[in-house]
């Protein structure tokens, strides 16, 4: 279904709700086309026009402003240009339906929705109702997916081991809660890497986590074993010494990755981290800021890919680029 | 009194606080240029550079994100730059009054504002104190007025009716409390309407009503006879189950319009509202989203609508256009 | 230890952080950038390309509309994108540390972050810790220092006094808590006017105030005696009626400026506030709206000067102008 919404009969990119559904061939485009922004960066003025006159609404149900900043220079570094809505301040206050807000933003010639929502499944719902020129980028939703996050990281694997095949990556904390995992683990198999292992206490483990693939493993020794990626996921705040983990401390010892534990793994290793860190609850600040890391590249490769993803949705419905 | 504040020496339009005062003949300049606008919707860069390099400032006293949307994207696509300021949260919590705030403003050469207050009066008394070379827009002010909103309405019936002369135009709902109704029963005579009805319950009336050039009525069945145009106006949650009504059901009994009461209305009757709507509260789902309705063209106009009366008041400063 | 940081190995201002450290041929090049970039305001168009594509980041961990609104206008009008981040409610409650912040911004190239703290040395700290490319302003941090206050102040002087040279200045109110004073002071030093003192019941003078180069008095009668420049401190709500203070009708009574004070200085004399005032508590009405006052030039000037600012410390690192 996500295949059906995401794309243009065409088969271009027309919303980039998921990595579900999305080929290959595909995931490779968005690649590309982000390495020939990743170039911009160096130059002096690092804007091109290609969005220049498109009006892009960050339409955020849920407060993230290092989300937010990253849309929204990706956005104005392509010319768009760009208004932030924090809606749960906002009209839905007064009593007005989701659609109902979408509809008045349809009908006032906006061209593309970034969407950030606490419930899974937003962004589908208003790329599935909304009006057929307007183009939506699910920034995050609920526990399902974040898609862009999922590719900045692709990003910057390739950057470092050049290609896909063969590579070993572990994916090391909250399974469970986390939509990033959910769509790393999506782009990893459907790009072809070899193993994707997956690395938390039980508790932190859906069910059915064999299912999509990938190798579920409750120790780090065994885990990191010989990978040639590692990421380290976030622990939310309100997980921490709830019914999930014993304590901050246990939880270090035993899943946080330090420089011990990083041995375990292949020496030209990269540990990767979607931000904001927690600085010795899942990462010691040896690991975060050493040789090994490439966490900032990762934000860096952000802006890049998100440029490519919103130029490659807003050419599908025929801008000139 | 308003008509001097408003004009120039040439009875050019410099600043947009009320209807009151503005002849038959400058608002069909509004509504001629904002066509000249409405055109470009369907471009694909939606730009003009007519404000290029003039700063607009939102100045919202009154949170609104929607009003303040329609603003910044008219601004916006007629290439100014605009500044967003809450003041409500800011400046005046310092202890500073009104006029200190907008002097200061004033004098970091800003070229318009677009005055957003809880007090009927503001936009007006704002006006009044500014300095020659800025205008000053009205987007809402207490219970007064909301010229720009009544506006794109008459935008709206003239797209669909051709002209005013010899239409039916019925109001209904909280006539007592609703800027827009009363900017609204303002434009449609200057006009020149045949005649304009408002049907509400006596406890959502006006005292002298009738003054306002109207007819008053408490009966769907009477008031929409026969009419070429039905607004709803929005019911403001503050005065459902209070002294002024008896429930929210019993109100839409006798005042939401559903279809039924539809068919009292002539058979091309357009059906609008200013937004945002209270579904089964004062207008059925059915009817907003049926085939009389124009509800989101409204939305769509207001934006043409803004841009007109932006730049018209910029232009009356001498801008070339 | 400011200078090295503030400059470049040419000398060239880098960052803009205290008025510590630069030299007399350094302001006077702020004071005549800014001059040129004051004859805009009479422009149609009020925008340089100076700073296009550039990336300007408003860092402000503590609220203040007005000066954001200056910086944000200052950046508009030299092309910069501006991106605004109020951090008090942001990513730092996710947990993140300052420097985590500042390295996820570096890391999406930013060019600039202007910085608001409530705490001193948080500006020099983000100068110490960034990336070379980035040059920080400080827009004001605890009561340490509040430069670009203090440069417009010396702009509005100079336009008005021509030169430094012979120039008495007196500074009357809460200089204990006030970063503006401590910048203004050192400027006025560096600058070589003839006489800075400070006027200020003993509970608001620092201890070893005489130590920055000012006469201290207690006395408006003396203090103001024969002076060219009066500049006002706001009395912040904090202090009144506090231990510091006896009571706001008496504070006003020693120290406010009315016009009966106002005749010991020069007849020429100018007043100066950097805002936003306490009409009646430091400064009377008539006063602050009187002939003498160039309060709101100073607000006109504080965009000139910003713009200079933002210009100089960005053409250090190499664009061209």
């Amino acid at each position: 279904m996500s295949r059906h919404i995401q794309l243009t009969e065409q088969g271009r990119l027309k919303h980039f709700l998921s990595i579900e559904g999305l080929s290959r061939e595909l995931l490779t485009e968005i690649l590309d086309t982000a390495e020939s922004f990743s170039g911009m960066a160096g130059h002096q003025i690092k804007k091109v026009p290609l969005l220049r006159g498109k009006t892009i609404i960050n339409l955020f149900f849920e407060n993230s402003t290092r989300t937010r900043t990253t849309f929204e220079l990706a956005a104005t570094r392509l010319s768009a240009d760009v208004l932030n809505m924090n809606i749960a301040t906002s009209a839905t206050s007064k009593g007005e339906s989701l659609l109902d807000t979408i509809r008045n933003l349809e009908a006032m010639h906006v061209d593309m929705f970034v969407v950030r929502h606490a419930l899974s499944g937003a962004a589908h719902f208003i790329a599935q109702h909304t009006a057929p020129h307007i183009s939506v980028i699910n920034a995050g939703d609920g526990q399902h997916a974040h898609p862009t996050q999922a590719m900045l990281d692709m990003f910057t694997i390739r950057q470092h081991k050049k290609q896909f095949a063969g590579l070993k990556v572990a994916i090391v904390g909250d399974i469970l809660h986390s939509r990033v995992a959910r769509s790393q683990i999506l782009a990893l198999n459907s790009l072809g890497v070899d193993q994707v292992r997956v690395i938390a206490p039980k508790t932190l483990l859906p069910a059915h986590v064999k299912d999509m693939g990938v190798i579920d493993l409750h120790d780090m020794a065994e885990g990191l074993a010989d990978v040639d990626v590692i990421i380290m996921l976030r622990l939310q705040k309100e997980r921490m010494n709830s019914a999930f983990l014993p304590s901050e401390s246990e939880y270090f010892r035993c899943f946080g990755l330090n420089e011990a534990k990083l041995k375990y793994a292949k020496s030209d290793v990269i540990v990767m981290h979607p931000g904001p860190i927690n600085r010795g609850v899942e990462i010691a600040s040896s690991v975060a800021d050493g040789p090994h890391s490439v966490i900032l590249q990762q934000v860096s490769n952000g802006i890049a890919v998100r440029m490519a993803i919103m130029s490659m949705t807003m050419q599908s419905h025929g801008v000139s680029a």
